[in-house]
């Protein structure tokens, strides 16, 4: 087990109703003016937004509203952030959303503590060592922003996706209520199932040391998402399993599960960040299509984790059948596991593989990943 | 899943060699004037003492000694802890030591910053609203104190032994580094793991409300502490199992497991605390003597999740079979599983149950843990 530090000091509000203490989770950190990130104005219409701004009202605190943010989030959109926060005085960052809107929520709070350009912060020419108060209010559960120091973010100019990560990114108070979820549509289900486990394996399959309590903790996300999604695949409306879901979320990627463990990286995020960039996928879909395509090539590095998944995940005996077991579950569910299912034909591999190629520097792993390896795997994925 | 609030600030520094940036932690927090709680001297001629009192030194700290606090550790104790804090005019407490030890400390912690009698913070008459800051170095993994906010203290006057709980008492770093725990002895090894152990199945076996992901990680606790038990009853030596018997430890009782569940309660801790505060009883040889026995008498009302756990933690099919499994085990490793053996008698049960019923009130369940039903579950353990 590797020398670690743990410390998370993110405060979630998890449940039905919990949103309405918005206003006085703010106002007791003394917070008078907030900007309010959100995506679409369909958020207006069903009455979140009316819960949230009266519960900041009745605490006497003034609402800058900045909505618009898309999946995928991007940096010229957190540039326009900044220019409103700065403007408009605001004290903290409220974000109400998935992780796209928090993690632009997190950049602009960062960026407003920044004179120069934002995108500094992701290429590493500037750090990160302060940033406005963050809030966040859940409406999908995926990423684990919302109890992590990360975000990211895609640079449209550039064609890069890249993330940060800070103390200072830290959410204050998330609120994760499951019922603000239920209105996700099946393809944003499946998709986040696959991000959610996608978070779990990266670390489980590639850290050079992964104590056997760690992988348990991973193995009990990843069996709650798989049986959860199916739940909720049947029944929607099921509160129960859309809070273990959320909650398995949370826990993928708040620093739980890696405590201990060393030499990992994030291979399957380092390639999927190069579909967002390059052809906007949603994020989880192009991980779906990664992750078996990685495995495959990968596996016959670390075959004792490989069997250990998929007899504790799938109940099968090899690890070729553990990731054949996961392909099949994915097919099931609906998330796709080609590249042709996301309309990416060979002609584009060539441009996947260089822009991949710059995350894997940027996610220092490009002795391993270079451009050979890149063209395998997602040949692979065709 | 039931609502609820997750947030544990603590800083969990674990490895090897972190106590040498104690100093460190303190200093960055603007320390100047720290008590050291310990308990016997055996710890300034094993090193560890001349280390943390170095580290501080260097960062110009001042150190106020506080030793001689023993196992069960008492009030009394801490009223003279509470009384040196305040002459010496100290602005923080340090505890070096397990479980006892840091106990101590945060209630002396907040005991002076309260100006009535300490007890009255464990009686109810007053509450604890803020406290001095609390650091530890962890000697021995059991209590999960160093990443929550109870403490657990004996009045040897009265003979209760009662909790306190406050987010104020959270440490604000907590140093687990495994090598200083090589040296515990043997049986308290095996206590350790049967305390783990009962942290980890109260609510998983109470709970009205256990989420299966919860109860999944329940048993990744289980299963490490039994497993790496084993291993370190072989070779004490063995680094990995120690770090993840720790880290299991912490886990167990750092509000991770009962996130989601309801209607929990500590029977177990209720009625061992009577003989711990009668018999000065180790805490862990008592718990793993009440287990098998309150599991005996509770086990119909939870079939399922009996079931459950004989066949996650011990591969057998029936409640009946993981009782008598736990039970075997506990035997094997060498913590007792019968009043007999911890010296108790017949004639001493009813002074047992009269006490145990006291703290069944203070733990909200003398409705249940009536004096007969007491009766009948230590007899049974005799």
């Amino acid at each position: 087990m590797e020398n670690f530090t743990f410390f998370n000091p993110t405060q979630i509000e998890f449940g039905a109703g919990k949103e309405q203490l918005i206003g006085q989770h703010l106002a007791e950190r003394g917070i008078k003016r907030v900007m309010l990130c959100y995506g679409s104005e369909r958020f207006k219409r069903e009455g979140l937004f009316d819960t949230v701004s009266n519960s900041l009202t009745e605490k006497g605190i003034e609402l800058v509203e900045f909505g618009g943010i898309v999946s995928n989030p991007l940096i010229s959109k957190v540039r326009d952030g900044i220019a409103s926060a700065r403007a408009n005085k605001v004290e903290a960052i409220l974000a109400v959303g998935g992780g796209s809107v928090l993690d632009s929520a997190k950049t602009i709070a960062a960026g407003v503590s920044y004179e120069g350009d934002v995108w500094d912060l992701f290429t590493g020419k500037a750090g990160i060592t302060s940033a406005l108060p963050i809030f966040s209010i859940m409406t999908l559960a995926a990423t684990g922003s919302e109890m992590n120091l990360f975000a990211v973010v895609t640079n449209e100019d550039s064609k890069e996706k890249l993330f940060i990560g800070a103390p200072a990114l830290y959410p204050k108070v998330s609120i994760v209520n499951p019922e603000l979820m239920r209105g996700v549509p099946r393809d944003y289900l499946v998709y986040s199932a696959a991000d959610v486990i996608a978070h779990s394996i990266e670390a489980y399959f590639t850290a050079t040391v992964h104590p056997k309590l760690q992988s348990r903790l991973v193995e009990s996300v990843i069996n709650t998402v798989i049986e959860t999604t199916e739940t909720l695949l049947d029944d929607p409306s099921d509160y129960n399993a859309r809070a273990q879901f959320a909650w398995a979320a949370t826990l993928a990627l708040n620093g739980l599960t890696i405590a201990g463990c060393a030499g990992f990286s994030y291979p399957n995020h380092a390639i999927e960040h190069s579909l967002s960039a390059l052809f906007n996928v949603p994020h989880g879909a192009g991980l779906s299509v990664i992750m078996p395509a990685w495995m495959k090539w990968y596996q016959s590095r670390n075959p004792a984790q490989f069997k250990r998944f998929a007899d504790s995940v799938f109940g099968v005996a090899t690890p070729e059948q553990g990731i054949s077991a996961l392909e099949t579950w994915f097919n099931k569910i609906g998330t796709p596991t080609r590249l042709s299912q996301l309309g990416i034909k060979e002609a584009d591999l060539p441009a996947i593989v260089e822009n991949a190629y710059i995350n894997a520097r940027t996610f220092g792993i490009a002795d391993t990943y270079n451009l050979d390896v890149l063209s395998t795997i997602l040949g692979s994925a065709l």
